[in-house]
């Protein structure tokens, strides 16, 4: 393919290419001199880049953004949006007139401050905060292989491109994607690297003097260095990298703000606010005579052709799915559905587990339920940093890998962070379901990409173990106090505890079921009793219900989640001992639960005081159990010792509930400790 | 010292090494044995390479861990805590007795399943957390410099050595540490790398083919590849490292479990369960005579006798702070007390920006507090992650660089996890007052690092800009709205958000007080009106505060907090025109607000109706306004457009809040919006 490119005429060869990079230009500099603010940098620095990629290089129709064998193009320096909205709009994608380039930053607007996720727009990911994007590509990539092993090339044979500033390559989460992708020999990726030597702050030797390029072939990248003005010569490496079947950097040697006098080269070109007189400058500089927001015939003609090869291969690539015998599986795995009888597999695991009284960690819960859909769903992929035998979801699971790419298990190493974005690339990509598994406490370097996950809405899957005191000897690095309630308050992130085999399997059915975001899953590395007897309605679908009705009439309500509900279980039968009478409302996820109508909330919460059950800081609970309600929990970090101990020493027992019930206790409210 | 050092006969020479290495092994064989779990793989692992660091080169002495001019060792694979614990018996230490080892991972020794942050017990930072270690010690190495070019090398001349393993190096916060090290010059800091090629998941080359000692020689590191079970040419490497002046990373090539048949060279070796058998085993193997916890007293002697350079070391350096000029300032700084009129200058600004009504950014207010502050706190380093113009704390101050150790600006480049575990490493090291400052939307990168200075109660000072919509056209990505909550819900964090200038220098003002705990201050792109007028009492001490009373019976509590406080004024004046009395509350500090007794908090919140408002989501809310209070503020992600446009179109208005308060609205409950 790569000579068929080269030998045909180049896309809109009648057109100057230099004028076409220039029309990206004056695009994006008009459309932030008119709202006052926005990042020149990348688009006046990555014009003639972009300008080779899409005239000579990229495969897509534009008449048809999510055609699944398009290449994806991913603008990790997202800052310079302006740069993808110019491509866009003069690549003639519908949903990017002129009138969304005049409205950049503006509410509403296809053209945010920062590109947001909008595939029919040609937006593939939210990118921004730096080093997402990079590491999508590496997740996109990942799933591109993975997609190749099942479909072959006749259906799936495309790339990733992305574009790639300095600061991403300075994020540890871009030296992660740089590691892992050269370890897995993503050939199919490149990075078009805006080498300007300028940030925010000035210089770039302000803060780095490493030989990236080396730092790259050190992780098994092919590298080109190149002039990143010269169209063709980028254009003839755009070509070269297409040989190899190592990821590629092209290292392009740019001028920051090419084309504004003022700012070439300098700090200001990053983001210095534009003047009239700057874009008047660069219009007498480059021999621009259009007004602003307006891009001549010819040339706009020039750039709608860039489409065309792709819109051909596109018709080609639609004869070859109809006549291809698994195109009803492909077509459901990119729509995103579900097999028919998905969760049969599922079911049955949770009728026996109900049955047999299964009593394991919720963890291991999680790994059967996983193993158990390999065949029904096997577009999932489990991605895991470095702790396969503690979180144990591999199981019949081969190793996707530089060999083969026919596995759906993704030994990521040390690198959540890595992963969490990883496993966002391959859910913005399609085609796979992707999971990632790591412990609870790690979540914290995972969470810039899954606020990601929740703000883009997509539909990645976060699997976490040891997720509170009683992982026991590890200690408080390892025990999360904080951290669900830090879930709980991120929008459009449903977050599971479920109490035990069964409330795990119907999280995960939840889960799967999902279109519109993320899920997370907070599990157990300590066994937990079986709770929910016979599997009838997935109850975890309303976030929360009475797992045990009071014996008459409520003297309290005993609310908790995960592997306190069996505490507050031994709790309320000391109680019943006693003659008290309490409901046990078992809560796996609030937002789910908040969705509910009041009347439900009310018949479960009930009007009888309530005692709230985690282990794990009060801070959320206040909206259950009111401002002066009691608490159950912990009140600082935790510590080492076995969970048993631990359990008895932060005061989290059946005892503690039941004197709390009595109006004797509890924890006070959480308060900053003398001594943490 | 070097030469005087080699040339001197190794401490406890009469003991053969390698019997001192193994008394290591089996004081980490047996405690792990005993307990029935921990991580024997890097103490068999490192036993040698520890051996030949505090034979011949560390500089410390056991009487007295706390010596400011004592080298600085960060056991950054932290899981294997045994060989620092094991280390810290042998060279007695006085809190690590053997009790301490036969207790190893028991509630209440000194002994945790990850070191616990306890400098007199010879534990300088907590690690466990992979990558957080060595990011610590480039912190450590930068303090070092910098109070070395304050206070001359009489005073300040040690080294950082940190014990490293795979995990640390794939993180991306370990490899942030090893560029911005890199291009620092950091010659006094050293890696010891446990080259075992076994993670947890099996052999390294599941997850990494990257050439490692490329990857450091790229970024400016000296790389000295050695046998790390050869004692002696582990010290000849670490002798040939003090002569560089560029931070070294020792490569050593080692066995992973090295001593027990069944597990060397293995996965196993990292953690797999130790039994009696595997014990018996290795005394087989090493011809090891002695019963558990049982060190012969030769080798003990050999050991004890290590620390003898340092105590005498330790003696000449006390004489010479008796007689340095700046003794009292070097005693001062190293204590971690202020200067005794240090708010001075912090008094006059607070005062004038009352007086003038200052109305600012109150990022803009807290770089000026900072400047203010140049002079009487000396001490404080001011880190930024490639941001300086928009949070614009640089002012006065020179960059801290590889050519001048002088600077207090450490340029971070785009490495918000690194910075954020840099102030760590400072504020563990002593004689330096350490802030970071980036976005409140990148906090979430920080984050991890956040933890581990509130775990280990640590002064570290996290200053953020762009703190809510408020920030405007960048987007979503960049608005935090989940992020306060976040904070507010992680135990001994104090988390600020202050309504105006004068709210700005108070919280400055605690934060630099506090001891006990990191503390954070979320401020705003936009400008405040200034609200506190008259500069008497700290008001924000007590966490909240009635800004404005009502004009008799409160009819309402408005509880607001940053940026929304002045909407919340608005709002009551609006009511006031319409007869109608409200208070407006100033919330600055949850936390302290927490710790003040129960009649100031009445009084505060008062018996009416109360409104919370704050451009962030509900979560936590309820603690203060009940769970059927009215909230105004944000039910999901932002948007793209003005500041205006979006406190509008969210309806953060002070009509919405008055509506509120007349029970006609304000936002309905936070939950999951249909499209985020």
């Amino acid at each position: 393919m790569t000579d068929e490119l080269l030998e045909r005429p180049k896309r809109g060869a009648k057109a100057d290419p230099g004028r076409m990079a220039d029309a990206i230009r004056f695009l994006a500099m008009d459309a932030i001199e008119r709202v006052g603010e926005g990042h020149q940098g990348v688009p006046l620095g990555m014009a003639e880049i972009a300008t080779a990629l899409y005239r000579d290089h990229l495969r897509f129709d534009p008449a048809e953004p999510l055609w699944p064998d398009r290449d994806r193009v991913v603008l990790s320096n997202g800052h310079g949006s302006m740069l993808l909205y110019a491509l866009l709009y003069l690549t003639g994608n519908a949903k990017i007139g002129i009138d969304q380039i005049e409205t950049f930053r503006e509410l509403g607007s296809h053209c945010a401050g920062h590109p947001e996720f909008d595939q029919e727009a040609g937006i593939e990911v939210t990118t921004g905060p730096l080093g997402q994007g990079i590491a999508n590509a590496v997740g996109m990539a990942v799933a591109e292989a993975r997609m190749a092993a099942d479909f072959g090339p006749d259906l799936v044979d495309h790339r990733v491109w992305a574009f790639v500033g300095d600061g991403c390559l300075q994020e540890g989460i871009g030296q992660e994607a740089i590691s892992l992708a050269g370890h897995l020999g993503l050939g199919k990726l490149t990075f078009l690297w805006d080498d300007n030597r300028i940030t925010d702050d000035g210089a770039t030797d302000l803060a780095i003097s490493e030989d990236v390029p080396a730092r790259f072939r050190a992780a098994n990248w092919q590298v080109i260095e190149v002039d990143g003005h010269d169209i063709d010569a980028v254009s003839a490496a755009l070509a070269a990298v297409r040989e190899e079947p190592r990821p590629a950097l092209l290292a392009c040697r740019t001028v920051i703000g090419k084309g504004i006098p003022r700012l070439e080269g300098r700090r200001g070109g990053h983001s210095a606010r534009l003047f009239r007189e700057d874009t008047d400058a660069a219009r007498a500089a480059l021999g621009w005579e259009h007004p602003a927001f307006t891009v001549p015939d010819d040339l706009l003609t020039a750039w709608r052709a860039t489409g065309d090869p792709g819109a051909a291969a596109r018709a080609e690539w639609l004869d070859r799915l109809d006549a291809h015998p698994a195109a009803g599986e492909f077509r459901r795995r990119i729509a995103g559905g579900r097999a028919a009888d998905w969760q049969a597999p599922l079911d049955t695991w949770r009728t026996r587990a109900a049955d047999i009284a299964l009593e394991q960690p919720t963890i291991a819960s999680s790994g059967d339920v996983c193993d158990a859909l390999a065949a029904t769903v096997p577009e999932m992929v489990v991605a895991c940093a470095d702790l396969e035998a503690p979180t144990n979801h591999k199981r019949g699971r081969r190793a996707f890998t530089a060999a083969d790419r026919s596995g759906s298990y993704l030994h990521c190493g040390v690198r959540e962070h890595l992963m969490g974005a990883m496993v966002n690339g391959m859910a913005a990509h399609g085609g796979v379901a992707p999971v990632s598994v790591t412990y609870l406490a790690f979540s914290d370097y995972e969470r810039p990409a899954m606020r990601m996950a929740a703000l883009m809405g997509l539909p990645s899957i976060f699997v976490f173990s040891h997720d509170s005191i009683g992982l026991g000897r590890n200690g408080p690095t390892h025990q999360p106090v904080e951290i669900l309630a830090a879930f709980r308050a991120m929008p459009n992130m449903l977050t599971f505890r479920p109490a035990d085999a069964v409330e795990t399997a119907e999280a995960w059915e939840i889960a799967l079921d999902r279109r519109e975001g993320p899920a997370l899953l907070a599990l157990s590395k300590q066994p937990l009793p079986a709770l929910r007897r016979g599997a009838g309605e997935n109850l975890s679908r309303r976030g929360a219900y009475v797992l045990a009705e009071a014996e008459g009439t409520r003297s309290a309500t005993i609310l908790a989640t995960g592997s306190e509900v069996s505490v507050a279980m031994a709790a309320r039968e000391m109680l019943a001992r006693r003659g008290v009478s309490v409901a046990v409302v078992s809560m796996p996820c609030w937002e789910l639960f908040e969705q509910q109508d009041a009347a439900y909330r009310r018949s479960v919460l009930g009007d009888a005081p309530r005692v709230g059950v985690e282990a794990a800081m009060r801070f959320g609970w206040d909206r259950w159990i009111g401002a002066e309600g009691t608490f159950v929990g912990m009140t600082g970090f935790g510590a080492s010792a076995s969970a048993e101990t631990l359990f008895a020493h932060f005061g989290i027992t059946a005892e503690a509930i039941a004197a709390a019930v009595d109006g004797r206790g509890g924890n006070p409210r959480a308060a900053i400790p003398a001594d943490p």
